[in-house]
């Protein structure tokens, strides 16, 4: 059954995650159902694209599924696994992508809203990086990411806490674009993608593409990488992980040792 | 006949634009003027150089002229294009250089007044990024220019929609680096001019150039900007790129197809 | 005697100026203490550090003892310096450090404050960089630092001024993380600590490395470092930068003729 | 008819060129046989490539063929022209490639065959850079593959002097990584393409690919790159451009003024 | 059981490999010995280091221990394997080391052969890369490793064919900086090893640091290199890499099927 | 008094070292000499330049005047250093350079023979590089020149052995591009010069920029380059480069001790 919904309107597409029970938590069947979703659109002439939760809900994405992660002792966000696929499956696309955001969004679920090249939400978006919380170690482009967006500092202390911003702090880090009133937010974002759809799809589209390799390039010597990759292992391959996820599927505070 | 005006004064130089009737656009003549006038005033010991258009403007500079650009076929943002030629100019001058603004910036002229150090607007500066409307294919370091200054979501929202960002939205952007009003402008321009000019120009000098230097630092490898090029070519090969600098002419909106 | 105060409780470390007489000044014997703390609290498993002055302090330091620059004509800010050794000495440990900041910031105290991973600020927090007041050519690593946190315009403006940035400015410049009032400044300090402290050292320890790696890594070739390293000996070796400290130790304003 | 044949034997495939009335010229018409050619291979599980000219041949390969390159004004090597693609294919193909030599290889064919992993050549082989020769400006990812492969100094001569490299020159220089008489060629050749078949393809294919990436790993900055595109452009704009394709296609020596 | 042996004379230590048994295989054992030897050296104001085996070996070393791969599903050339970081501690050794070579060299020792600064052979060295005989990814540092030695082409041969390089290819390939007779090895070497001690140890520390960096300063963006780790795990995830592991130790050819 | 001679002749400049009382040591004077001598012939329509020592001379050039290095806690190799002011010159000279080498060259001026774009060399031509025996830290662009030429392996031997490389080994080492007879020396060298005059001179100085920059592309996060110049301040504030400098001028042998 359909875990997202999808649209297509005056050269505009719309994809509307539909899961509300697993608050539409980004499992591998909700990905590869945008992964098609995103194709389909495509070949039918769409210039923007949304993503965006049901009108009200409360929990924009939960982000991860956990329970997806691999055992201990994997990377858990290589470069061929769903979620990391589909954040670049994103920032490729040769049109801008916006994000309509209410309610919650959470770790991988940050990521692909970050993902996007517009982010405009309502006074109930919030946006939580756990992987702090769980012991994960991200991945050094997701890293790159956020710090592009919302500089050094905001991007440390999300996290490093663990905690949510709120609409107005995401909107003063520079996270959200457009901070605007629930009921106008809908009207809002697709006007603007309707004055994008006007302009011209070429210059968009490699202006688009120079921007993702410009942000990209914070390049490293190989020698640095594979110290980080180590750094990396050493984490997935600690106590600490195992605890982490463990005590995020009994639902119970992680006990972290450092271990 | 004069175009732009000249002065110098206590160490601060001023180059007022002067071409009312063309909303100072930045045609070649103009841009031959102000190559000549920076040339001058560094001969007079300047130490702080402000750019601005005369007092009330409507409009700061209504950018690139658009008569100007080469045939399709032709990269229209080269090394050595006046435009291009005079914001390298802006950003090695090893002084600081402040842009102050009243008035709509288009196209070219927000190049050039993010080229200066320092940006002091009225609540009457508005910029406007226009190439996704003509159709042109921002060239590399001019992107790069934006994102250092705005952040990766503000310089997209900026290129794709092509619409014109208030002096509010600005100063949040952090491209303005104060907003004052009106009638207090010239004032604390001044001000903040004066100040510098009791600093070391030595220190300044190096300090600015190593900014300039950081700030180019997301080198590409060739393979990656030859690809660029070639994308960008594509775009001003192609149909869409004539339709738009045709549009433009003739003051109607643009049809593109994408082709 | 102790010019700084430390104490872990609760995984949480302090260090506390505590040269009044000297407004906290980043003399070399101070910064062999804070190093020498540093060390120490690691052994006793702290998870975050804090480092801030005495509650109600008019400055919350006074930055470089420009009594301990080197003689002209060599580098006053080279690798070994006790003030460059503590800013890495920061910038590496694994652990979060908050900058509590209540006063004046000055010139390396900046650098100080902004190389501890999140800033809150009292509203007399105020961040002055003084190096074009002195004459001094800033290093590279450090402009970059601050390049990073506050976008390319305002770390222009904070340099080329050597004007102080009000808490509020810095706030929105994205320098200070929140400003809050002075009585809420150590509940709220503490409280985000105090939240760090349960989630995985681990995890955090990689991305602030990870962090710390991205921010760097706008790498540059040799020729052009090697150009930036004779510019600024260039200032180094200046009558100017004589005049300078020169003009600093007698308290007078200095004359600089660009010599 | 077909300019190239075509074989697969024990994985091993082979491209002949066979075109002898026009010495094998790189036209437009033999790329697009050899990008098609090699589509097809692929799907027969290929593991090795040979590319050759039949038994005997004077000329491996003539080069490009200079009707083809666009009007002055116009970048010769861009991104997507036929003999830059399939330069291109040849690198990234997933296994290795052998160029087998026998006579002269001229411009645009020395860059295909230094695009082959391993060279192998008879004592007829020599190769020609001829840029300089016509007045093209050689784009930048095919002079950092000369420098690659034969350190600084040769691919300086050979690109200054545009004259014929002998085989023994070649060998010296690390371009032929081995040397044969032209009895042996063929089963020296086809020993080494059947012994790499029996490695494992996996491992070949990655560490190829690590290899293509590092070699590119020279990265530029945008302004730099920009400036090199600039300089290019000069050149192809130039009255000596124009000379230099004439005084080819009539047979001539050009007259070079450097204007 | 001591499984190398260690010496230090008028400043030139030795270390040299005495497991004659298992052909100086690099176990873990081995690497820890070196590892301590080094240390102990090093306390012992060597000023360079010589590494061998004994006088008239047949084998130079044999190279990794098959045995000590981690499982399938694991990167086997990870930051802290046992012998990626005695190649780390060679390279960041800041005296020159050695290498004298008689006899074969196996993978891993070909690694650790070229981690020295200078290589010196006996007309019986040869050395051959196995990873494409095994079905390993081979690791990126490692790669660049080789093609800063050798060039581009000679080491897609060596990785490519899995066969060894004679003494003779190896000093034209630049690999070995001098081939000497088998009974003038050990006066050569010595010989060179007392007039280094001479020289300035600080000077040539240094050097040797700058070409250590430089060597590795071929930096790939983050998304380049998370590509490459993803491409390296499919292959250490393969039924080819399990196949090539399996066939080692049961002394048979592989039988790879690219899955 | 001239210590160089100069000459034009169809598009070929010559400079020829003539101090041999100094050995043609690579004085101030002398640099001054050959800065103008370049200035002047640019104006003459040169299309190639080479730099020779008299016929049958004995030492080609004995490189740096050690007399003029400046006092310890100065680098000694800094960016407007004559030597290095001139080696700029020559590898920025949009024309190709060709040194034609008789007799040993020594120091500086090794690195001035390998800024030329061609090496020519008779039997009697060899190279020392001996900052390891005076104590200097060599610089870094410098160093990277060498490996560029040389490969990584020869580079080290170079400079930690300090011994001359015979013309021999410096043609294997590619450092000699041509190795003729002494008597042959010069007609060989005029032949290339004279073929290259009648090439394109715009496509060989955009060809020859493009090397220069891809040459330098080994870029370093400014992190990395303070780290390298911290060690090699280090290495020019010790006692042992003090006791280099002179035990060079008292023509004794050092003894170093590491401090
Ligand atoms: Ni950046
Ligand atoms: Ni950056
Ligand atoms: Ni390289």
């Amino acid at each position: 059954m359909a875990v997202i919904n999808t649209a297509l309107q005056d050269n505009v597409g719309t994809i509307t995650f539909n899961d509300p029970e697993h608050r539409n938590m980004l499992s591998g069947a909700l990905i590869d159902e945008m992964l098609q979703s995103i194709g389909a659109l495509q070949k039918g002439r769409m210039r923007v694209l949304v993503i965006r939760a049901p009108k009200g809900s409360k929990v924009w994405s939960a982000g991860h599924d956990v329970h997806e992660l691999p055992l201990p002792g994997r990377d858990p966000l290589s470069y061929h696994d769903p979620l990391v696929t589909v954040l670049r499956s994103i920032q490729s696309l040769p049109i801008p992508v916006i994000a309509m955001i209410e309610g919650s969004v959470w770790g991988g679920a940050c990521d692909l809203a970050l993902s996007c090249d517009i982010l405009i939400g309502a006074p109930s978006a919030s946006f939580c990086m756990t992987p702090a919380k769980i012991g994960v170690p991200y991945n050094v482009s997701g890293i790159l990411h956020f710090m592009n967006i919302m500089g050094v500092n905001f991007a440390k202390e999300m996290f490093f806490t663990a905690e949510p911003l709120s609409a107005e702090q995401a909107s003063k880090a520079g996270l959200l674009n457009h901070l605007v009133e629930a009921d106008e937010l809908e009207e809002f974002t697709y006007n603007m993608a309707h004055k994008i759809t006007r302009n011209s799809p070429l210059s968009i589209g490699v202006i688009k593409e120079q921007i993702r390799l410009l942000a990209s390039a914070h390049p490293l010597s190989p020698l640095t990488f594979e110290r980080v990759q180590g750094l990396r292992r050493t984490v997935y391959d600690s106590k600490d992980y195992a605890e982490g996820i463990k005590a995020f599927l009994e639902k119970r505070p992680p006990v972290f040792t450092g271990d």
